[in-house]
């Protein structure tokens, strides 16, 4: 654990800008700016839907992709990476914040505040103790299947708004439940906007572009004109809904937001709600910061930039708590706002500031303008977003290569859909932890034999060697712990247990990296049993630490065999002596 | 996971008792009965004392070493192992039970009988899945750890007893403040009677056989006097207090205990108790499991029997079924009634089976002697077993042999004592495998060269080698999956960064076992970053089923390099192709 040294050099590992502020040029200017407007205009809309996704009213998605995203820029590695509300974490938030408050009440608004602010500390002290590994522990299938199973879940829940019906649920059950509870709030005015929204962004999304260039627009238009299809939608569902007056008529709007800058908030802090979201803050860390890093590590493989996954842990820490303290919730880096932003030239995180500022203006000055706009149309917005995160495929994947990948990814999926994301989450991990450790409580135990006229010793079972009856020799693959030690004593035990000739068992150990104390205590088991029985226990090619470790206790002076340098000398001394 | 098939060779797997049954002799019969003799005399005290220990009535301590005995005759493995109440499982129960109802009600018993059930149905299953193996992730020095934690939390606990204080806490901080809260209840009797049984029990544990060697008693006499000690305390004390009429002057006596078999009793079975006994019930399960196996081995090994792990939890499984249905709590194979039962020549589980009919007779018979039995006799009895249970150097030891064995006991201890056993154990078992994660997250990989003159291939570091400019060998030294493969990753981005007559990047997987999807993944990036770069990636050494899994995705064809099935043919094609 390193803590920061306040050097000027060491600042600049930490603050990031420092670096890119010093060089930054004109032509950063115009590029970020421009970069900026593009996502500033696709963000509002987005900002909206993922909030109400959240259960947050509609402002709060402005103001979590205000001053987290200038955090991010501060501190974050990445160049063009774009912070705020993203579908999955949304989801998660939304199944955290349902279990401690009831949608839309100022508890509700107070935990989500809470929860920013708890996952952003925990990602900061990550960060600071440079614990970025953690992240290893998701494996690929098991984030695949989270986010593919999040996708389901989201696209079922936003179903409901697109239909009238307003329904809650963390699982695909209570879904279900709840549109087949409510079917009678139906309303088809809803569905007609819904409807026509989902149609024309999913076209938009698949044909407009080519059909654009067909009629001859230049590539640069039909590519701008593409990203902006949803404020097209956003547009004319709005100015329908206005004009036919359909909000007096069930149909429900945003509504009024406030005209404001993000305002100052102070998270709750009773223990008793700490307590509920401290596991809900990790796993929403934890996923957060997988999928940003790996978004982050995407875009910046294509300029041969670096990612530092510990400095992405404090970037996105501050972010996360500047959501906490300005009216947000949790949030991290999104994979289509920052493909855009680095599709549309951004140079340096500036254009994350420039994003904000644009935001800050949206949310001060254009929010009059949302007051009709259609939730079915934010809902219809969210099903082509998050549609393209579902990939089954991965199961079949799985399912080909490996039965402990395919049970992992398998698990993380059915559990997600049915009992929601936590649990699916938990299980995707758990299960992937506990495969692994199963495996290695086997370890990989070969019987070695002497390649004639050469020094190798290779598996007897797949190589043609010499072997001796007096002299057993097992190659040992992998490091000796308290998981895998009685498997090895059983396997001794057991190739030892008929062999009346046998005199010496040697343990090569060249791929041993480690010797706990529980693996120590079994070797003395070992060869306590084996004296026993008349057979001398000795070691070879015991690596350099393994050995110093040895060297403090006294099992080397009770084994009744020798250490030996190479594996070839312990045979030959062995074989001779007989 | 195989299910039994009904055969006679399969059903004799599965009920070890068959195997002896049909051998049984007559020497075995007297053999058995005299050691069940032996063992009946010294469980009397003991099942009373652990009973009262467990916060259950005296009575249920006799129940629970009948039934589950003759359970555990018929199912289990070893042939001298003695099933019943037990220290550490006897304050594991009390914990768990404390957090779900008073002591002495009704509903504490049910749910006693709960936790029995519910333990002997996760050890049944954990066998007939055969799952013996997750026994091996409580570590040596973790289980040493809590047994002596827990030795030091019961024995404190005790001393209450002993002083005529009623005491209650799961956790050091909580007896002390009982004991500081409660010295007004201090009876002088009740120390008199509890310190000369303490002091007389140590001299018989220490002193007693020396001493009647030295006065010329044999030595069978001798160690058959030794070992009625406590019974010896009992009766004088008992004495005592029915001769002074103490009982009526607040000294705590045992009590009238039902003159009777051991009950039918249903243990409760609504859904909230049952999840909130689930874990405990499975700490119980895995700590008892693991106590038990280390003892039945420990004996077993002195005849040369083996014990089978997996028929092992069949056999706790039923004993425990068999406590949660007739009036008894969760029981487990007992260190000292074990060695007792050996040592006193119990040849076969009959003699439990003997000592089942011992302890029915004594329940029926002998219940009313022991009305006026101190508990702070009973209190001393535990203080003595216990403390033979303590061992601190556990801490001096894995201080000195490595970090993590020692974190993981330190911890173990520290939480036991101050948060108590169930978030003690829980600790030790994280910490062990968290630490063994993150070792193992960071695999170990060398750079090697060529021995010259040979085919050899060693660490760069360690030996003089030949290398080559254009050719950089990495062997890993680990199997790749989803927590190491980053890792990796960086290392070959990191070593290749600054090479610029690099040509060919060569992964020596001669120690990988394993290839799994994450890893895979990796590779293919990994492929891509090196093709940028203009460098090829080849393999040499791969294993037959890692090859095997390899060939059934696309990833050979995508790699820009061979597999090499020696890595001494790789070296040379590559050296010489430049």
């Amino acid at each position: 654990m390193n803590l920061p040294q306040f050097s000027a050099a060491k600042l600049s590992r930490f603050l990031p800008m420092m670096v890119w502020a010093k060089a930054y040029t004109r032509a950063d200017l115009s590029n970020d700016g421009l970069a900026a407007l593009i996502v500033t205009i696709m963000l509002i809309p987005q900002s909206l839907a993922y909030a109400l996704l959240a259960g947050m009213p509609p402002e709060a998605g402005i103001y979590a992709s205000i001053v987290p995203i200038i955090a991010y820029a501060i501190f974050g590695s990445s160049r063009v990476l774009a912070v705020g509300p993203v579908a999955v974490v949304s989801l998660m938030t939304a199944a955290a914040l349902g279990k401690v408050a009831e949608t839309g009440t100022a508890d509700y608004a107070t935990a989500a505040l809470t929860l920013a602010a708890l996952s952003g500390a925990m990602l900061l002290a990550m960060g600071l103790l440079r614990m970025g590994f953690i992240a290893n522990f998701l494996s690929h299938p098991v984030i695949a299947g989270f986010i593919t199973a999040s996708g389901i879940l989201i696209a079922a829940g936003q179903t409901g708004s697109l239909l009238g019906i307003g329904m809650k649920g963390a699982s695909l059950p209570e879904l279900l439940h709840g549109i087949l509870g409510k079917l009678s709030d139906f309303n088809w005015r809803t569905a007609l906007i819904g409807g026509l929204s989902l149609a024309f962004l999913f076209w938009v999304r698949r044909r407009m572009k080519a059909t654009l260039l067909n009629f001859g627009a230049g590539p640069v238009l039909a590519d701008v004109l593409t990203k902006s299809g949803p404020v097209f939608a956003v547009a004319a569902s709005t100015l329908t809904v206005w004009g036919l007056g359909w909000a007096e008529k069930g149909l429900a709007v945003v509504g009024s937001i406030p005209a404001a800058l993000p305002p100052l908030s102070l998270p709750g802090l009773s223990p008793n709600l700490l307590a509920e979201l401290a596991l809900p803050a990790l796993l929403i860390s934890i996923v957060g910061f997988v999928e940003s890093v790996s978004v982050a590590q995407t875009l910046a493989a294509r300029k041969r930039q670096r990612i530092l996954p510990d400095q992405e842990l404090i970037g996105l820490g501050a972010a996360n708590l500047a959501a906490g303290f300005t009216g947000g919730f949790p949030v991290t880096g999104g994979f289509a706002r920052s493909v855009v932003n680095a599709d549309a030239g951004a140079e340096t995180p500036a254009a994350g500031i420039f994003t904000a500022f644009g935001l800050a203006f949206a949310g001060l000055a254009l929010t009059p303008l949302l007051f009709f706009l259609p939730k079915a149309t934010l809902a219809a917005t969210i099903i082509v977003a998050v549609l393209g995160l579902v990939d089954l495929s991965i199961l079949r994947r799985a399912f080909g290569y490996s039965r402990a990948d395919f049970a992992a990814v398998a698990g993380t999926v059915f559990v997600t859909l049915i009992f929601g994301v936590e649990a699916g989450i938990s299980t995707g991990v758990l299960v992937s932890i506990g495969l692994h450790l199963w495996r290695s409580s086997r370890p990989h135990v070969a019987e070695v034999g002497l390649v004639a006229g050469t020094e190798h010793f290779r598996n007897i079972l797949r190589h043609k060697v010499v072997t001796n009856p007096a002299v057993v020799t097992l190659r040992i693959d992998e490091s000796l712990y308290f998981a895998n030690t009685r498997f090895l004593e059983d396997l001794v035990l057991e190739r030892t247990a008929n062999a009346p000739d046998l005199r010496h068992v040697i343990l090569m150990c060249s791929a041993v990296n480690e010797i706990d104390m529980t693996a120590l205590e079994t070797l003395e088991g070992l060869n306590h049993q084996l004296k026993d029985r008349g057979i001398t226990l000795h070691m070879s090619e015991v690596k350099g630490p393994v050995m110093d470790r040895l060297k403090r206790t006294n099992f080397l002076w009770q084994m009744t065999g020798q250490v030996y340098l190479s594996q070839y000398e312990a045979y030959t001394a062995l074989t001779a002596r007989r």
